[in-house]
This record gives structure tokens, sequence and C-alpha cells, in this order.
């Protein structure tokens, strides 16, 4: 399902095209996320035009509400929601660990409570390969315990172990699409390795790295990343999960990562934050109440094409839905132009390059909102 | 500025167009409400393909916010709002009587405080059309007192008379495009009589019927019309404002009402209320869980088109933002298309048919959430 089309001379940088029932997805990419089966204050048709080419659906919302009633009657999220495109997953296992209340953890699965309704739900590997089915995705997570930061080696160990066992288990469930493994081991390099070489053995279709966005610092991000990597074969992609700002994003190509989701450029968006490619702009400043460019000069996005900072600032101090999708739609567009510019790079020869480039400006101007 | 292109034989329904510095208005026409410089949940393309002819703007509102100095930096609210259609601006006057604290009404006009943060602001009919002249407003309201209901003979007479003063200070103060009066005189026939009168006899280039949409009962609001119709030339605009339910608009082009502004289509939207040519359609309603049609069977809006009752339900329970807005492009195309098939009804002779037909229909399934 993943055909490396060319690497980076000087880094662990690749480009790639991932093949699903739903189309192709050229990498390194980046997947809006999807939650509750919509990304946040924009359309299917909208996230088209920017040029997304697959998004997240989250198993443990979906689950939860609208139910697996709804969607076994749609005949999936594709149907359900109007995205022809492909569509990823997660496993629901982060949102269990994070969301849910009253949670207790078997060896078979966890017991939680709704975080709706509090009513008493049941997912172990096998039914989350089951609702991924349902819901019909092109690439299925598997099932894990992702756990907390920090964590004492000991519980890292043996969280790991359950997780494998479950790998094991989601590994003979029938799924429609495609199939990646989750790399645990929290900040432990010997576990990050076993991690690796023992979901690489059971086979699967890509690696998510994953137990990152959970609080670390960067470093501990990176290391991640550094620890994973070179355990996962190199004909098959690679995911860092919930992962990352811009400048974090860039750095993890260059590590070797192919596939990213996050909620940043959706989740700031909502508070007035513009992504630039000098850094974040709060639009809710004074400053932008009179200003008539665009959020970022010479930006393609539907928002800057028509609209003024100034107005958007308006419809933010005034809580109208219209701010927050037009920079919602600004910051979705930077990220997926982000990707482009990064694919084309590589294409390029000149990924080393652009990568300096990219981050020296984007960390240049930290703090401009008060020069300007 | 107005043109009257034919009449309905069988009552006072009229077919006309408005001319405007912004372009021609069909009418009988619905104008969206963009309080605070955007109609909520939607965007300026979104309503122009709609086919939205002309917006609403509040005087009030945007004299708080973003305020005159912004308004002025970008040379009004078309290029501000990026709508480059007609626009009507109220006067303030209902939104000081209805949003503002501590206000003191005097002849010179409304000391108030501002209902976001209190500040001390005055607005009086010369400031009233100062600030639609700075808005750029294609069609500026006059600065009247909207007595509430229900309202005694003594005080609507005696507000009456400070409106009538403040109307002829309005006439005096230049405004870039037209200028409409408003008659008042709450439930009393003869003081409707006498205000329209005294307004036509000043000279406006249309007229409103206001006092109305303030909590009467229907019968009050058709007699508020009633009352005031015969006294306004008939070569002239006539616009209710801040009406109504799809069924009291058809009585009202009945009795020869050409404009409309309401927010209920919007408003109600966001509760998960749809309009249908069979009544309101609770969209948080259990039933439409796994319904895959649209909202309305045979429907050309956007959300239609696209997406099932069971999604948008969906998104409505999940408080997503893109629930708001398909039901609110909905209400509009229902309010827009309603305006549509009006006028074409009048063109063609057959409003009395259609109006018959349309309000059997409208009220023929109330209540049938619970049946279906």
């Amino acid at each position: 399902m993943f055909d490396l089309i060319s690497k980076d001379p000087h880094s662990k940088a690749r480009r790639g095209r991932l093949s699903t029932r739903h189309g192709f997805v050229d990498t390194p990419v980046f997947m809006p996320v999807g939650t509750q089966g919509t990304v946040k204050a924009v359309s299917p048709g909208e996230l088209e035009l920017l040029g997304a080419q697959i998004i997240l659906g989250n198993t443990y919302h979906l689950f939860i509400r609208p139910g697996l009633d709804v969607m076994r009657e749609f005949g999936g999220l594709h149907q359900f929601s109007s995205w022809q495109k492909p569509i990823l997953t997660d496993s629901g296992g982060f949102q269990v660990f994070s969301l849910a209340r009253l949670r207790k953890i078997s060896d078979e699965g966890v017991h939680f409570q709704s975080h709706i309704d509090g009513a008493p739900c049941f997912i172990g590997p096998r039914e989350a390969m089951q609702i991924q089915a349902c819901l019909g995705s092109d690439i299925a997570m598997l099932f894990d315990e992702c756990p907390p930061y920090p964590c004492d080696r000991g519980y890292a160990a043996r969280s790991l172990e359950r997780t494998l066992a479950w790998a094991a288990v989601c590994k003979q469930e029938p799924t429609p699409g495609a199939k990646f493994g989750i790399v645990q081991g929290a900040t432990f390099a010997d576990l990050r390795r076993e991690s690796a070489e023992a979901l690489v053995s059971i086979g699967f279709d890509g690696y998510a790295i994953g137990g990152v966005s959970v609080g670390e610092p960067e470093h501990e991000m990176m290391a991640a990343i550094e620890n994973s990597e070179p355990y996962l074969p190199s004909n098959q992609p690679r995911y860092a999960m919930g992962l990352g700002t811009p400048a974090q994003i860039v750095e993890m190509v260059a590590r070797g990562v192919d596939m990213f989701d996050c909620v940043l450029p959706t989740r700031v968006a909502r508070n007035g934050t513009a992504y630039t490619g000098r850094g974040t702009v709060n639009l809710k400043n004074a400053i932008h109440a009179k200003a008539k460019g665009p959020i970022e000069e010479g930006c393609q996005c539907p928002a800057c094409l028509q609209f003024s900072r100034g107005y958007i600032r308006h419809l933010l101090k005034a809580e109208e839905i219209l701010g927050l999708r037009l920079v919602t739609l600004h910051n979705l567009h930077f990220y997926l132009n982000l990707m482009r510019r990064i694919r084309e790079a590589i294409e390029t020869g000149v990924f080393q390059t652009f990568r300096r480039g990219f981050l020296e400006a984007y960390h240049s101007a930290e703090g401009r909102e008060s020069d300007e």
C-alpha cells in the first residue's frame, strides 16, 4: 500500500504515496482531525478545496455518538459524513485513557463510562477493530494503552506487554482497509525498540509512533521518534500520532515520519490564533483592528483571498461563527500547504535548504505581536 | 428608486424592483440579518449562492463594535465585510430600546450604556443618520422610538410625536443612499394613520412599518400593517420590520408589503429547527437519527443536496459548527426561495392560488414530528 518515491540524501525525509480503498495519499501528509465525523468549523467541500487527501475520525467519539447502530445504517463514516476520500481512524485507546471516566483496565480491554452520559462501555482490541470495520476506515489503528508522561519504567514495560498482546488480537480481527501498529514504550529507548521490533514481527501495513503528544517536552518527543524509526521497515509508512507544530512536523519529516495528525490548526483557530511563515499571530490583538491586509501576505487560502485581518478580528471579538471558520480555513491551508512544500522540496532534492529556511523564518519573529 | 412591475388582481401583493447604489433588488424580498457585519454561520459567498440580493446590518451593534473608527478606515460595511450587494441598515432605535442599559430618552435622543462594556453612548436622529452614512448603507432607516407591547395610548401618542420630530431631523442629515421612514403608533389605528401621513408629507424613499415583532399577537401584527399600508404611496416600497414566519410573510405580501427581514431562519437554525413546506422540523429529534433523506425532499439548498438528516442531527447533538451552518443554509434558502416563488406567482397572476396552497401545506402538518 506504500510506494517510496524519493528520499532526501541529507536526512531521513521521504516522499511517498499511500494507496487506500478511497484513493491515493501523497506523503509526507497532514491529516486534519475530524473527531466527531466533521473537521471542526469546515465542510467536506472546503477540505477538498484546501487539498486535504485524508482525514481522521475518532473511534471512541463515534462509538459513543452517534453509535454503531447509526453508523451501520449509513454503511460507514464516508457515507455518513459525505467525505469520499480516505479516512484513518484511531483505535479509541488514547481517548479511553484520556477522556473516559471510571475506567478499569484488564488484559481483555477497558471498561469505562461514556464522558457524555456516564453509560457503561467496553472496548478491547477485538471491539476496537470491529468498530473501525463498522466505520469503514481505510486505515485502522491498533488498540493500545497510551501511558501518561511521565511514566516509570515498570509501568511502561507492563503496559507495553499488554499493548503487544492486544496487537496480536487486533491482527486476527478482519477490517476492510489497512492496519497500523502503534509503537509505545514511553521515554525508554530499549522499550521503544522492543515495541517496534515486536510489532514488525507480527506484521502490519504501517507503523505509528504513539505515546507522544501527552505533555512531554519536545526533546522527548523527538527522542521517541528517533528511538522507534530505525526499527521500522523503510518500505512502509510511519505516522507520528497527534503531532505537532509546523516546526515540529518539519523536524519529524527529517527524522523519517510520513504521516501526521494534530488538532492544533483547528483548535487554536477557535482562540483566534493563526499560523504564518513567521510564527503564530493572535488575531484578537488590538493591533489588527484596522488592518486591511490578509492574515498572511501572499496566502492563497479562502480567508486571505477575501477577508482582512480587521474584519476577521471583529468576527472573533464578536464571537461570530464565520470568524472561527475563516481562521480554521487559513490554518488548515497553512498545514496542508506546508506539506506540499515539504513534498516538493524532497522531490527536488532541496529539503535541507527548505528545512533551514522554514525554521529560521518560523522562529525569527517570536514575540513580533508586541513589536508590530 | 422603485419600479412597480405588476400587481396581483385579487390582493394587494405587488411585484417590484428597487434600485440602489449596489444594484437591483427584486421585491417582495427577504433580507437576511447580518447584525454584527455577518449573517450568522454563513459566508458572503454562500449568501450570494443562495440568491440573497440585500442583507441587513445593525447600526447599534456596529456602532458599539467594531466602532466608527474602524468602519471609516475600511470605507464602510461593504468593504469591511466583503459583501458587494445592497445593504439596508436599521437605525439603532430598536436595539437602543431593547438591548442597551440605563437608557435616558430626551427629545435630543437617547443616552445609554453599551451592552458590552457599559461605556456611555449617545444616539440621536442626527447621529443615527451619520452612523449609517459612515456604514455606507444603501438604505438608511430613520431613528425612531419603538414602543413596547402592550403600550397605552398616551405613551404611544407622545412617543409618536417624538419619532415624527426626529424624522424631520433625519430628513435633513445627508446619507449616501435611500432613506426610509418608519410608521409607528403601536396598536392604535388612528395613530398609525397619523404617523404614515406625517412621514409621507415629509417625504422619504420608502416606508417601514415598525413597532411590530415586539411580542404582539399575530392579529395585532396584521392590524398594524393594515392600518398603515393604505396611507403609504403605492409607488414606493413598504417594509415590515423584523418579520416574520413564512406564513406571516405570505400574508403580509398579500397586504401590500414588499420587504422583510427576520432573524428567525438563522436563529432557530442554531436550535436545530428547519423550515419546510410542511412547517418546521426539529432536527434534534431522535426520529432523525438514522434518516438518510435530506431535511426536505427536493430542496436544492447546499445542505439538502449533500447531507442527510441523520448526519445533520448528529452534528447538532455533538454541537458541531457545521451543523449550525447547514441548517442556517437550509433555512435561508427556504426563505429566499419562498420569495422567488411569491414573485413568480405575482408575475404570473396566480398569487392567490399560491397563497392558499402554501398556507394549507405549511399548517397541515403541525405536530407531525410525533406522527412520523
